[in-house]
């Protein structure tokens, strides 16, 4: 896969209840001082993968971000408006060339400025970055570690609260690793990666973690979902770092960088797969369906 | 106390390395969609209290905003830029009025853009609304709920993840309460208000809350500091709901509300001391000391 070019970024504003969508420039702030985002994380956000000149797996990041929007009681977000704006800045940034090379394509909601009490609102799309093209390649060597802080239940929304977690993936990466995998701190299960969700598969058997506070994957339930239906076995359920050790091969999914293998857990070398290919082929498929 | 007049907020910009400092209209735009504080709540703040034009309790805000600064791994703050930006800020907000109403002054320093790596800076004077104000006269009703996330140890750090914590004050306030004490979910203890710190005074002695996660307080230092040397014996030990009902009062102390009293803590009124006064102008002479 070519890397991806050096671009701008696209913004388009979203009037939060409707109305136009407008583009902004990348070179002029957007964000006021007084407004929640900034001053308390009061917000959600969605990052789709952009490929092939459209977002990827579209329906279930609206459904997701609709979901959030309700946990944080943030009005209802207009979403044909949302994907109005998602087309226009894709358009915008890939023009027309279909074989466009992979982008990143960000949602964000917030309860806006303290002033005026209206959310604000705006869709991004820029450039992947060569990490994440990198690590699809090669893969990532993980740490676990505790996860030192509960999520609510009652809130299992995609908020801007992100401070923590990027403690925890400094701390991994000044220890040598790539990212992180978060374990509950009572019973050691695995939670999920710092930005993804744990899949381990063991023959034709897909699993990944059922836990406390783990945010539901969109592209670990679009792999699901299309594996399910070509004879795999999918489910979610309590997994142990010695079931990951024991897998044929364990992959931090998300909608970005889609699927990195984990090469190392901890101080383990995880082996390659003879299957590697099959797993990455089904998942991307999965995002195209 | 006079309300304060509706006015608009002064903001400086601070050059996070030392340097110039700028003022910025808060009529535009100050934060780009790439900073850390939107994308992902990466950095911290502290609120001070802006009475008799000058920034109360300086020197404590000064050193928790370093500690916090170490804590999320950011560039050591330049503190005499930071405190020529709020002697500026503070200076064109209040003008030579000396008995102007008193206002609230915030420092925030972000990781910064995602496309340049440098940290992004700026300290807000604005008014201090009229809640506060509010409170301060008439007390506040409150709700005790356990704090369903922990908060690393490592990281007591005042940082902008604020959003569960503004998900749980929004609950407290659908019940009809005014804000919100947070408790230990396996002890059932008290931790610390949602902005606040809980203090408890029975006769002379005073008490704050001992126990995981709570962010040291500025205010409650300073007060405690004042009220050591006047004959009071101050001590943080950890406290539970019933030691708080049977206090002459409970305060909810922070910078820029002072101290405001809990006039009922759950279903149970907490009846007003005999010595309000007294505790509320032991706070008052603290900041000014």
């Amino acid at each position: 896969m070519k890397p991806s070019p050096r671009k701008e970024p696209v913004i388009y504003v979203v009037e939060p209840f409707g109305g136009s969508v407008r583009k902004h420039s990348p070179s002029l702030p957007l964000v006021y001082a007084d407004d929640a985002a900034v001053t308390r994380s009061d917000g959600i956000f969605e990052s789709l993968l952009v490929r092939g000149g459209k977002a990827a797996n579209l329906a279930r990041h609206a459904q997701r971000f609709r979901d959030s929007a309700r946990a944080l009681d943030l009005p209802e977000p207009p979403m044909h408006k949302w994907e109005e704006a998602t087309r226009l800045a894709i358009a915008d940034y890939c023009g027309t060339d279909a074989d466009h090379p992979d982008a990143k394509c960000t949602w964000t909601y917030t309860r806006g400025r303290a002033s005026t009490g209206v959310p604000t609102a705006w869709v991004t799309v820029q450039p992947l970055g060569d990490v994440p093209l990198h690590q699809r390649t090669t893969g990532v060597t993980v740490l676990t570690s505790p996860r030192l802080w509960h999520v609510a239940e009652e809130l299992p929304a995609k908020t801007l609260n992100y401070a923590a977690t990027m403690a925890m993936l400094r701390m991994a990466k000044d220890k040598g690793y790539d990212d992180l995998i978060l374990t509950d701190p009572d019973t050691g299960e695995i939670l999920e990666g710092a930005t993804s969700t744990v899949v381990a598969v063991r023959g034709k058997k897909l699993r990944t973690a059922a836990g406390r506070g783990i945010l539901p994957g969109t592209t670990q339930a679009a792999l699901f979902d299309y594996a399910q239906d070509r004879g795999y076995r999918c489910k979610a359920k309590p997994l142990t770092v010695e079931y990951l050790e024991k897998s044929d091969s364990v992959w931090l999914v998300s909608s970005v960088r889609v699927a990195v293998r984990v090469t190392k857990l901890n101080e383990k070398t995880l082996k390659a797969p003879d299957n590697e290919e099959e797993i990455r082929g089904l998942i991307d498929a999965a995002l195209g369906a």
